[in-house]
């Protein structure tokens, strides 16, 4: 599984409603409208690198209300839970 | 569910060993070595918003070749997944 | 309680007018314009983690002239005074 | 009343600590630990405006540990509070 | 008397006429066209701080063709020269 | 008369005491402990254009606790006030 | 052979199809779409270093959509490959 | 003779023309298209200080497309050549 | 093949040495000493994602003299050269 | 002639010695101390690109004292003085 963070500048007065469309996108797993210099961080899981340029530049960045994003891909993850099983990645679907 | 983003800037030769020391700390779900200007990326999960106040500036912060770190609390938080579930938080323990 | 303190840009030109607006919003206790790179900067007390969505991105975001929030959350407060008896959080209202 | 805010860069490992001795000094009415790019945001309210420079350069600047300031001086504070009782700045004493 | 810097964005092809509107207002002592990264440097000097709100977010911000101000307020003046007398201020006008 | 409007950032814990000595240089008219991100703001004013590279990095530069400057020349000033005579330049000296 | 590595901005909705047209330029040898702060990243190789001009300034900048550009260009080129070789740059078309 | 380095920033597809107008401004001695940040960096040279303010914010910034610009005036000028000479500034015209 | 264009800031007088270090790295394809605000930029070519982690916070953070990098991953290559074959990656080794 | 503008930060104090230092070095036509965020910037002209390397990163970077360079090169020169025969470059030697 490779996770990609992505950081989202949008519109000031439409937050609510762009997180919920990115959200709705498949890789999508969660989206969090944060406080700080972003409005938006979601965090991407897909199975292959390919895929990334699919979801981010092919579908999160033309969300209507999306400023600006900035990728940062993870090199690796540290975790002490089965984040595979809990975003059902690389299951059988 | 309380969820805070932190992005953390390591010394730029130990990021290894550091991201494994942040996911040590409990309340610390995931951390990340990423691509682009910063070096990590730590995920804090905890049930009250007082408890972010001992992981991150007391804990975090404290570990040894962490330079800067910057904390975006969520809001809100957007997801088709029982994050909850997953991350065993608000259950019995 | 929990407060957020918001840094606020505003149209150049109209930031008494946009300072009243906000100020009289729920949960939002002082706005002060200020000297610096910043226009206003707006201090939200809410109880409960869960509302600082409703005023921030829901309210705070949406008046218009507000062109760019940044919000940094408390993760504690150091005061010799009784914030909460101040500004009436937390009592049986 | 003349309030300021001042946004503080601290030592990163040593954000509780320093907080607490801001928060001591007389004429400093709260002291935040805060997410995002700064560490603390210290509120001072003074009677005059030549009490800033003994305060903040006089006084916060110099705490041990205090990497960085920059203050905002408020023009003018909007608020439905009444913020002189509450801080008892400009009664009798 | 209080002494206040305002850096000053203008429109890139309307310096010295904007320069002239804001040095022709009262308690703008100065007005200096700059190299670098601003176009313009007010100072505004005030007998009360109270004043500083009227004159900057309440004129300077207001002039067409501003598009962005950044106030110093100092602390303290250190100055080998009588700057109350030469600019009048405090005098029984 | 040339003026030079120089942004100064010193030392976090000794800004007073570096305001003075500057203040006491020779063309340097006034300095101001300001609020915001610089510490200090200095005015110099000579009569003539060489003159600033001895004042600047020659002298300002060189205060023990200065960390970094930034010169901002004026290209011309626009005031209501007579300048040359409040500062005495380009007279019988 | 003298490389330019090109950072570019794009429209955040369109980079796909600016991608492709910047690749279809002669001169232009790859183009990457990427994460972090930059949507695209151009490698120009020419043989002289008069061409830039006209690659750059002259055809990149002028693609629709490219709202800002960055060139590095390098001062010297360390590779165990062949890269004359790779791109058939200074052979005999 | 006064130096002044200007940088430009221009529209981004139309560097090479304004590059040519702001080159046919009389004092202004060359203008090089660049890579980085800036698009255009000009040299200014002219014999008293006065002069800079109908050269930079009278013409400069007023030609079409020029969007931003940043002037650094030389304190001093460190050279084996003979600049005044070369651009026949200070001489019998 | 997966490419990451990496932007390096080093120590400012030991730039051909540790170009010359990070070259000799496996899966360090090309380096460039460059103009403007970054030192080295290098290109890494690999197989499979995970290799990312062992070659950028593995091996080029950790060359001495490396002060800062920063990583932008490719979602996707636009070229019209063979750059697998090129680069001799995926190939039979 | 290919000219490279290269900015350069130095230790605050020692400005001029570092000024006479890099104006001595072949190569570098002109130096001039200037106002703004940058202490220095130094002019570097010569026949080939390859020139360029041996002068910047493997000479001026190596001056003590430099702190930071950041390089412009010229992409093309608009001018209407002979730039070749004032800087004697591309003739008999």
């Amino acid at each position: 599984m490779i996770t990609a963070i992505v950081l989202v500048k949008t519109s000031v007065d439409r937050i609510p409603e762009i997180a919920e469309q990115i959200a709705a996108l498949e890789s999508v797993t969660e989206v969090y409208s944060v406080t700080g210099g972003w409005d938006l961080i979601a965090i991407v899981r897909v199975r292959a690198h390919e895929e990334l340029a699919d979801v981010i530049p092919g579908q999160v960045n033309k969300v209507p209300g999306v400023e600006h994003t900035e990728t940062h891909v993870a090199f690796r993850t540290y975790s002490t839970h089965d984040l595979d099983a809990a975003f059902a990645i690389g299951l059988d679907d």
